[in-house]
């Protein structure tokens, strides 16, 4: 069987092959039907030269045109919605509805859409004016981006159309995408429509590209090349940390989400008063997705005593009684099977599950583990493994100082949060905890699960290394998600006519928010 | 003669020194009184171990606080301004005026009084409440912050009171400075009037702490401290590319300002317009302090012809009539022979200069240097070699062409700019230039030089990799600069009581800007 074509430089095009790869349907196991190229580095090469001469071309066509792409590309893939989901099920085992369906792939049309819409405004670029001293500046795009995107969104991070891939486009850079290995025919339709759309709105052929997989070594070398501007990357802490130290040593910015336990504290008061409720909250979340979701409750922190028995008994019965969903992969079981015995062979006691689930396909049971504080704390690193899947590991500390000393041995993470009592017995110790945790997570909750992100400019999915590469910046939440994809670019004492629309006295739209002489407006200068 | 003690913990006390060294008078090559530790690995930890426990406090204590003490060390600098441009004369042998005290001196209390308004203010942390979600979040303090200054000016960047400093305070972080070694004595200065302004503010004695020195690998391993949030380093690139592969491989931020040669093309009719006036021009920027600023024009490209000649010459004539101000210091003035060196070795050819001055004081003659087109094409990596003081390398290119492939071959630099016609006889060619020069720098100027970098929100001071490790960010204009040293915090359905005040309904002081359902306002909410 011939082999699926890579997209370069605006032509479908045989890869230049090193080997080949299919997708399983990992609720069956079955090998699905057709067969994807593992590019030589001629292909990333190509891809490379095509987008470097694409960027300023896309920088010149101005936000109403990726605007446009943007829209057209969400109007296409809700045409294609039935095929969209059909091969996403096949090739994830998620439910076709209401997850892929209703839930993300209008989140995806949504983050287009949102995408489209900052582009056109422009506020995202932090345009900035002192016409004392004729000095401008703004956030401008920074050249070709490469997109690895992950396992668990085929849509919604998926390396075309997800969250990286609108946020780089919106910034006016073209995307190189590298598609997830686990969903390569998902991409290769999103990125028939995204191409498609480049070519009724117009913009360079070379606006989006895609490859779906490389050697390693190639990996590390694309990051690094002169050509590329940035990249994004969503998946494994190994795989991203080799990826992170290509980057870095090249001076080219890399985002990196890499793992994340995403520790949940119940506070006394909160069990006390609600702890049946907050069983079946946990154990809901937890769950979601065959818990594979990156803010995925992981690691929940209970004082010691008869409230919490209670309520991991009762987690434990309803983790028993639910059936386990597919896992997204073989290499998921695998690396799920490999984190619980780490976790196992550092001290945490299984409560239930431990092994996977007889074929059909790949399931694993739904896993419970628990630890005492003193047993936390005598292998902090290594009971932080993350467990991507249908697992969580509850320590069970003495006291609540306990609770505090553990905070303070916690690695970066993408969440963290309290559960506390609505009536202020947990007040005190919330004050006293919350300084602990607030610097070790990027998006600090109160008395609700992390799975849930939801697109909104105030949102943070980011947070301390190792959970990301940079505490500052977050992948999701538009406008602040474009300016990873960005340099700051200043204009001193630049001729007027030969500003970018966005510094020129007149606001190209009347609606973009600059920072004009300290203060922020939407007026005109003069 | 005893060693000067270093600032630990609030204590002025002996440092765990391994050696020791003394200031120069460059200027006389006289070593200076006062004898500087060396300090050892257990001044890096005490002091991470204070910053680390101030941090938490530092942040409780709020921008009020942290904007007093800004100012009254503003004020501090000021009373004892006399003994500081005393003791920066002689450490830097820069003149005392108008440069030490007419300028730099107000420029740097002028900079701790902006961050203390931006502090007061608070817009810089862009706060970003989304009410439908009940999602906030804001820019937040990451922990002790690092600062390596730079030779250059021993004020406006030193480690205590410049502007990485202003940035990591205001910011609401510790600062733990590494004095630069050619002004130890200067930074001693201002270190007693910081930690004095401390106290009397109340802020952590250790908000404020100095060592002055270290080894190296202490200086790799401190930047990659658990205990450390993020380091500001100014230097040399060699240094600076350690320090950065060290912070990098712990998920450190770093920013660093490593050299630029900072490109300056002037077009054919800007100089059939002009040139004598911009001989003028060129020879008092680029001889401006000696060469020695970040921004210094040391790459300038000009178009073979009779006016390239005469602009030469005009410049060769000037740079021979100026007496060679002092350098910084032996170790300035070993650089710079071995980078003149370095580009002779290269292909370029010597116009005037090229030598060492004789005794006192470490002075470089002025030094031209050239290369064709071709013969910057054959080498552009050696070629772009910083020569860090009065010298510059004339890059005379065939033809329009020719000037174009030269800017495909720019490393990133902080600045780069055109002169131009006024007539518009360059139009075309600026317009077909430009695409390729404005990637590669951070400021991009017009018919201006690029020294003098205005302390002003729209500043630049930053750019492509290698001039700065990321391009997001600049190092000078507040309040951009304080974004640096800082983490994004999300607050995910917290109650109103627990929220910072910043993302509390009613905004703390009603000045700050802050992005509410998209809208920036400087109103509460409902």
């Amino acid at each position: 069987m011939s082999l699926h074509p890579v997209l370069i430089a605006g032509q479908w095009r045989a890869a230049h092959a090193t080997g080949s790869f299919r997708s399983e349907n990992p609720a069956t196991g079955e090998t699905l039907p057709g067969e994807f190229p593992i590019s030589a580095w001629a292909d990333c090469d190509a891809a490379l030269t095509a987008a470097a001469e694409a960027a300023p071309r896309l920088r010149a066509a101005g936000p109403a045109k990726l605007a446009q792409f943007l829209t057209r590309f969400a109007e296409r893939i809700e045409a294609r919605k039935a095929e969209l989901v059909e091969m996403a099920h096949a090739e994830s085992g998620l439910a076709k509805a209401p997850r892929l369906a209703e839930v993300e792939l209008p989140r995806t049309t949504g983050q287009l859409r949102q995408g489209a819409a900052a582009a056109l405004e422009g506020s995202w670029a932090l345009p900035t004016i002192d016409t004392k001293v004729n000095i401008r500046s703004l956030l401008a795009p920074l050249g070709p981006v490469w997109v690895f995107g992950p396992n668990n969104f085929p849509f919604a991070f998926n390396s075309v159309a997800g969250g990286d891939f609108v946020a780089a486009i919106a910034a006016g850079n073209p995307v190189i995408a590298k598609a997830n290995s686990s969903h390569p025919g998902t991409t290769r339709l999103l990125a028939e429509e995204a191409f498609a759309a480049v070519g009724e709105t117009g913009l360079p052929p070379a606006t989006v590209q895609l490859i779906y997989r490389t050697g390693h070594a190639d990996g590390e070398r694309l990051v690094a090349d002169p050509r590329t501007g940035a990249t994004g990357y969503t998946g494994s802490r190994s795989a991203g940390l080799k990826l992170k130290a290509a980057a870095d040593a090249a001076g080219k910015p890399i985002y990196l989400e890499l793992s994340s336990v995403n520790p949940v504290l119940i506070l006394p008061g909160a069990l006390a008063e609600r702890g049946a409720k907050l069983a079946e909250e946990f154990a809901g979340s937890s769950l979601l997705g065959t818990g594979q979701f990156c803010t995925n409750p992981s690691l929940v922190v209970l004082v010691a005593g008869e409230a919490t028995e209670q309520f991991i008994a009762a987690v434990k019965a309803k983790f028993e009684t639910a059936a386990p969903t597919p896992l997204l992969s073989s290499a998921v079981a695998r690396a799920l099977a490999a984190s619980v015995t780490t976790l196992q062979s550092a001290g945490a006691h299984l409560v239930t599950g431990g092994q996977a689930v007889a074929a059909p396909g790949y399931r694993f049971c739904n896993t419970l583990l628990r630890v005492s504080g003193d047993e936390f704390l005598a292998a902090p690193e290594k009971l932080q493994t993350e467990a991507f899947g249908n697992a969580a590991l509850f320590v069970v500390v003495r006291d609540a100082a306990q609770m505090a000393t553990l905070l303070e041995h916690l690695e970066g993470n993408l969440t963290g949060g309290f559960y506390s009592d609505t009536r202020g017995s947990d007040d005190a110790l919330y004050a006293e905890l919350e300084p602990l945790l607030r610097p070790r997570v990027g998006r600090l909750l109160n008395d609700k699960m992390p799975t849930g992100v939801a697109v909104s400019p105030a949102m943070h999915h980011g947070g301390p290394f190792p959970s990301t590469g940079h505490p500052g910046f977050t992948a999701v939440g538009i406008p602040a998600s474009l300016r990873r994809f960005a340099q700051l670019q200043c204009y001193d004492n630049v001729r007027a006519a030969r500003l970018p629309a966005a510094l020129q006295d007149k606001s190209p739209n009347g609606q973009m928010w600059r920072l004009i002489d300290g203060q922020w407006t939407q007026r005109d200068i003069g």
